[in-house]
């Protein structure tokens, strides 16, 4: 029997299996990815975060003097990804639980570059997810109820066009990917976040994203909600010298996130660690 | 920290949070159950099978004489079922598995009374569903894009009304529930199954079951095709005093399903244990 010790976790519900995998023994194929992170035949995940020592593995190898641990990500479907903000939220927490780092300040090595990621003892974890660029939002349009309405085009790494409405129950069923306008505007696609205020300084959002639907969570897509807020209310903390800080709902929870001077996003939310067991990989 | 042990286990991808509890010290709320069950925050499952002692749970007790295990079996909303056939297969694989039980024929005591399953070491599990009711299809009909089709009325000890189409993908997305004609001919729902047939004594269907939308697998939806499938083929074995077999493949896999001459049926297909692990009920 061949069994692989994991963990399930989860940040405001984009959750995931994590690999312990210090020394880099566990080569885990796209397929084996593919079924693990199958919810009905596997255990069931957005992704798999294998945890190894960026020292003992070729992709990170170039990092292990900044920073320890890497996070080797994996999509759901087995394909590789560079970054996932819940997932280095989880990722940084299950360091600290299981004594690998210590609270605290910790860097942790992504295909996206080393991440700073600050760990409370029992609390919340925040990860800076770098600068938001607006690269302009003319003519972008997301369509809600029939009705094309102005959107905010925030590009986090991967691009989003931010909508605000009335009622999240504008979005609909979000069965399928919402109708951007112009045409050709996204050509790899577009995560569309539907916004609606609560108070000042407070918004929750539904997303769709690109190529897995809606989702409980979308760690960039709330960066970008919160920097399209910002700019609405007229905060930007790079003019006027004061970081700015929202609270944004997703359906799988709460996260706070600020804007800093130097234009980096921070993103504070739970992550916790609910299971450990032991996977037959023959078995799926 | 509180943890409970547990394993995860699925039959055609119906799965199941199973969850060992021989003495009977294991009280899990519906909240708990619906908890466990929750694929994003908890372990993720179609329900959650307790495996406890006929004898140490008053709701089985009086069947301890003739089953020695009973199947707790909750929905994935934590409220109490009946029965269910894929999970009494997962239920007696695991006990095999462990050692509880030995492969061959056992009983096993479930709310809707003691059920017979065969297991074989290490291939298929065989249950005795019980018999198929036929209470009359006259004037029931499903909407087939659109147009209203015949369908056939069988009641596995719950309801379902089964219909022939040339392709699955007629069944449409299945986001809602198909309409079943005529009006309140389903006070309580219905479980509508779609059907193709692949060759002679060989079918696919897909099913959207009542309260769950579109599912991998049902076990007695698979039942009631097979019937529907052998009566429209002219067979009936309490008639003609030969066994009928089908095959039935659902999307989570392939099920093989006999009409014997006394009219029960018995379900064949895999049931299989992947993991085995220790979840933190205070996290969930």
């Amino acid at each position: 029997m061949s069994t692989l010790h994991f963990f399930k976790g989860h940040g405001t519900e984009n959750d995931f299996v994590i690999v312990p995998d210090a020394d880099g023994e566990t080569d885990l194929s796209a397929a084996q990815v593919a079924a693990l992170c199958d919810r009905r035949a596997g255990i069931g995940g957005d992704g798999v975060l294998r945890v190894v020592r960026s020292a003992k593995d070729p992709a990170a190898e170039h990092l292990a003097g900044e920073a320890e641990w890497f996070m080797d990500y994996r999509n759901g479907d087995g394909s590789i990804a560079e970054m996932c903000g819940n997932g280095v939220r989880v990722f940084a927490r299950f360091l600290v639980e299981r004594g690998l780092a210590e609270a605290g300040e910790l860097r942790v090595a992504t295909r996206g570059g080393v991440k700073t990621v600050t760990v409370s003892a029992e609390g919340p974890v925040t990860v800076d997810m770098g600068p938001a660029r607006l690269p302009g939002s003319e003519g972008i349009g997301v369509d809600v109820e029939g009705r094309v309405r102005p959107a905010t085009n925030v590009d986090m790494g991967n691009p989003h066009a931010v909508v605000f409405v009335e009622d999240l129950a504008q979005a609909g069923t979000l069965y399928t990917a919402p109708a951007v306008t112009p045409a050709g505007a996204y050509p790899h696609g577009v995560n569309v976040e539907f916004v609606v205020r609560r108070a000042p300084g407070h918004v929750a959002m539904r997303v769709h994203e690109r190529g897995s639907g809606e989702t409980r969570s979308c760690g960039t897509g709330a960066c970008a909600v919160m920097v399209a807020a910002a700019r609405a209310d007229g905060a930007e903390p790079s003019v006027t010298g004061e970081p700015v800080t929202y609270t944004v709902d997703v359906p799988g929870g709460r996260l706070v996130i600020t804007e800093r001077v130097d234009g980096h996003i921070e993103m504070t939310g739970p992550a916790v660690i609910v299971a450990e067991g032991r996977v037959d990989l023959s078995r799926l």
